[in-house]
């Protein structure tokens, strides 16, 4: 039952980000090749560049044709009716956050599952939910948007921290999980609330 | 023989690319290691992405060290004719056109042997073909040519769909391949002279 | 002996690199995840990409967690000291180029144990000392420095050809690499206090 929801928030979120790299490619004026290329790096380069470190190959989202599909279809519906889509900010704001929540607990898992110290599963975790974005960012010449201004690694490390400490108390892995995710989403919802924000250098 | 032409084939693509690369060097004015590494990066980026993607280390090049030779050679011709190469835009283009072709077909047929769901194998097909020249495109500090100006991923994906459906068909792989890249070359030419182009973004 | 100097320059080396990525976070005015991203990404982005080209996985950081808290710690001090750090050029000169020197020869010798071909392997040591900076600089939107200013690919080139041949006459191997790295040091440092360059495109 929790991995059913884990799935559904991993596809949600694969959806949401496939959208902001479809976006990113409406702003620059690319054209459709562009735009899906931009949406499947979005979405897929993190757990992408996460598997090739760990040596988990085929890459997931080669094994599990679903991505595929809803990469094409995000890409095209946002394509179709970008005007329309950017009137919904909350709802994109509401996927991308249950996305990096999601992405986050999964990098994690499959950093613990191959057998990596926790502080660099979390980082994997990390790696998981932030790549995408970074790779979109670099691919549009632009200094990548997460690195000036605090987006969601702070709330991913908070939840990541909690999820492997939980782990290692022995409580239900998928279970947790869940929880952890939630606190993710909890972190990441005020902070942009609140417009809490990293340290910068002066 | 259809082996020994593919092979054939890939070299002069390798060789192409290679100068695409050192050329985009010479146009930002730097030195010969940078021609060196945006030689390579052009020619091999693409396949190199595409075996850690999929598992196949060590990746390709590293285990024929005839592109290795090939590359070198092609940059330093390029570093020390620039003028006069750049006055064959033609069989640039030929050469150029052949290595898509034939670097899509390879493409697939590795993702193919990787037991990787097909349309996703076609992906791996494309992704051969035109990273190499995005990674070039992103260290030269450019938005990636192909994301703005359409120039093959479309040949691509017919010619992959083409070689995909007749490999389910049961013809024979290596002849069927020539084939394919046959029609990616066709496409791709025919693009150019017609001037055809993807939608883009309003 | 000789194992555990290395190791430590290595250290040595991956804390220089961690600095030099913080400092070219603090150029940018980028904030404490932009600091760790580019530290995390200039000390181990050459090394995860030999790894992941030659199929060393998960990559040779993810195994020894000191890597980890070496570039924490040198981005936390970086960001506290900016301008200490500053004021002090030549150390931070020093331990660079004991970094490149000891990658260099670390590389090369994971592509002789993975079975590559020599010259291909002294291409796997260059690309574990340069391929950090590069995408530092990539990520901070700049054509990478060592493209157009030659700062130690020659250097890096003939320590490892150096290496290579003495490993191929049988000398004791990590005497040998102690010795190669020596000659990448001194070449180096000599090229900078020369103003040596190479050829540039006219």
């Amino acid at each position: 039952m929790t991995d059913v929801l884990i799935i559904l928030f991993d596809y949600s979120g694969t959806f949401a980000f496939s959208v902001s790299g479809a976006l990113a490619a409406a702003e620059k004026k690319l054209d459709l090749f562009g735009a899906l290329f931009l949406g499947f790096v979005t979405a897929i380069g993190g757990g992408t560049t996460r598997d090739m470190m760990i040596g988990n190959t085929p890459v997931s989202w080669l094994q599990d044709p679903v991505y595929f599909y809803l990469i094409v279809a995000a890409v095209a519906l946002t394509f179709l009716f970008t005007n329309t889509i950017l009137r919904f900010p909350k709802a994109l704001f509401l996927f991308d956050t249950i996305g990096i929540s999601v992405f986050t607990i999964i990098g994690i898992q499959k950093g613990l599952h191959a057998g990596i110290h926790p502080p660099l599963a979390v980082m994997m975790g990390i790696l998981t939910a932030v790549m995408g974005g970074i790779i979109r960012d670099v691919l549009c010449n632009e200094i990548p948007l997460i690195f000036h201004r605090e987006i969601y690694a702070t709330a991913c490390l908070a939840g990541g921290v909690f999820f492997v400490l939980f782990v290692f108390l022995n409580m239900p892995e998928s279970f947790t999980a869940l929880i952890a995710a939630g606190v993710i989403f909890t972190i990441r919802s005020l902070s942009v609330r609140k417009g809490w924000a990293l340290p910068r250098f002066k």
